[in-house]
């Protein structure tokens, strides 16, 4: 099975929601995807962490990735800290310590440079630009992008998303950068840019993908608990690529497929803080799951 | 086939959004659910207009429903002004009049207390309470309700919920009347009351059905151009009993199919200001809708 190349961050998160609180836990969006991706496809890892990168959080990750790109430069990791508040939907970003991050330089081992599919996880697009430009010959490549970028290199971002062929966004995202509130029409720009597919996410409402065919809708699954939904959204794209590098195809039906995975997955993310539940999580558990999406969402024709 | 009683409001509407502006347009969630329910069943109509209710209104609404309960009384009608802004899902309420609604005191006209379907429209709680006790032996009765009697009227409505078959509520209604930020906690809370499924609709993200036996999820149909919003709650109530009082069942998979009518009748009713959407869509534009719904939320099994 072909391996899936994610270039994205690695660090560690203080956490705390309503339901508890986790130090310094293993976090960032590489991190994420990878947990997430393995459950389905091989993984390379380009990241960047410092000399207190934690030995089991290493350990953890090479259970779950190839770490030959995982550079240690002197200094301390890449840190985030936030707070969740009693509508899990809103939180508040305490602290952020770059440290190694700010000299994140992405150079792809030999090895990773025929990688058929590439996440380039939300960093600078000059940055996603440059690991585009050492790989090969990618079959699929995706973009995950934020605020932070659109408004401030508008411009390397445009460049980037011309050669990706999957766009992922969240809402508010589509109708920045489209400068539109109607999300079909922003959605339609920025397919006209290059892309063959866009998801756009909408957090507990679930994803949409939307290609030049027609569009596919997937709702979240509707958890009673949810503890920490950090890593959802790069925890969804690891499920999401996943699938699909598994599969080996990309047809419509395979892209609803994997949008479902990449949903299952998420609800997984958030059933714990960290990566914890995506170390526990079963392919039967998967599958059940998948199956409860199918059950939810099915009706008849009339 | 049975026909459907609804009791609410039928008043002017004074509608401006960024694509247009009515004036004193026939609106009301009376009028909206029977032009929508319409479009499958019979539908008998208990509301209240004053001596200026237009001529042209009357008659449009007799296409829709039976008009023997529509009481008129001395006054001027019930007169709704609202603004809608950049952003289609916030809105301002400029001005209400009550006028003659101030009076209402909903009667049932003899022909109307056997009616097996029976849908209250959001109007106070000890009126909705007052129709139950008129209709005979109703198959099925649902309720839609809001913020305003979540707060003031808070124990009346709790009487009228533990009395009714489908409670009706948005995702900030179930939210606050359930007093947790958990859609599906709360949800539980409100089934366990009594009814034997809750409708939360999401505005421009879908609608849950909610039974102990599972859940249904239904997205909004995506339109690129939405020009009035107004109704669409009242007119997804419509599609929904309407199509289950053609259908002569309630099983889930009914429900299901229901849901997805309540969606495809409400997407029709943005499409243009008032009902008028809804005075001219077809049958033939309601299944290929409908086929539009299952197409882009129908996925295969793995």
């Amino acid at each position: 099975m072909p391996p899936i190349l994610v270039v994205g961050t690695v660090g560690l998160d203080t956490v705390e929601t309503p339901f508890g609180k986790v130090e310094e836990a293993l976090g960032g969006s590489a991190a994420y995807f990878a947990a997430a991706a393995a459950l389905h496809a091989p993984v390379q890892l380009v990241s960047v962490v410092g000399g207190d990168f934690p030995e089991e959080h290493r350990c953890f990750l090479a259970t779950k990735a190839d770490l030959d790109g995982l550079e240690v430069l002197p200094g301390r990791c890449f840190r985030w800290s936030g707070k969740y508040h009693y509508d899990m939907n809103q939180r508040d970003t305490l602290e952020t310590q770059l440290n190694v991050l700010a000299e994140f330089d992405p150079k792809l081992p030999a090895g990773y440079r025929s990688a058929e599919y590439v996440f380039l996880a939300n960093v600078d697009p000059v940055l996603q630009q440059r690991v585009l430009e050492q790989a090969a010959r990618p079959k699929l490549t995706m973009l995950d992008s934020m605020n932070f970028w659109i408004t401030g290199a508008r411009e390397a971002l445009t460049e980037v998303i011309k050669k990706v062929d999957i766009v992922m966004m969240n809402e508010e995202e589509v109708r920045q950068y489209a400068d539109t509130t109607n999300l079909l029409k922003g959605g339609r720009q920025i397919l006209s840019m290059g892309p063959h597919t866009l998801i756009i996410k909408k957090g507990e409402y679930g994803a949409v993908l939307l290609r030049e065919e027609g569009f596919f809708f997937c709702p979240a699954y509707p958890l009673e608990d949810v503890k920490d939904p950090t890593g959802a959204g790069d925890s969804f794209a690891g499920g999401f690529l996943g699938y699909l590098a598994s599969s080996g195809e990309i047809s419509m039906a395979h892209l609803r497929r994997a949008l479902v995975f990449g949903s299952v997955v998420a609800s997984f993310t958030c059933e714990d803080f960290s990566v914890r539940r995506l170390a526990t999580v079963t392919p039967d558990e998967l599958s059940r799951r998948y199956r409860e999406f199918r059950e939810f969402t099915y009706f008849d024709e009339v």
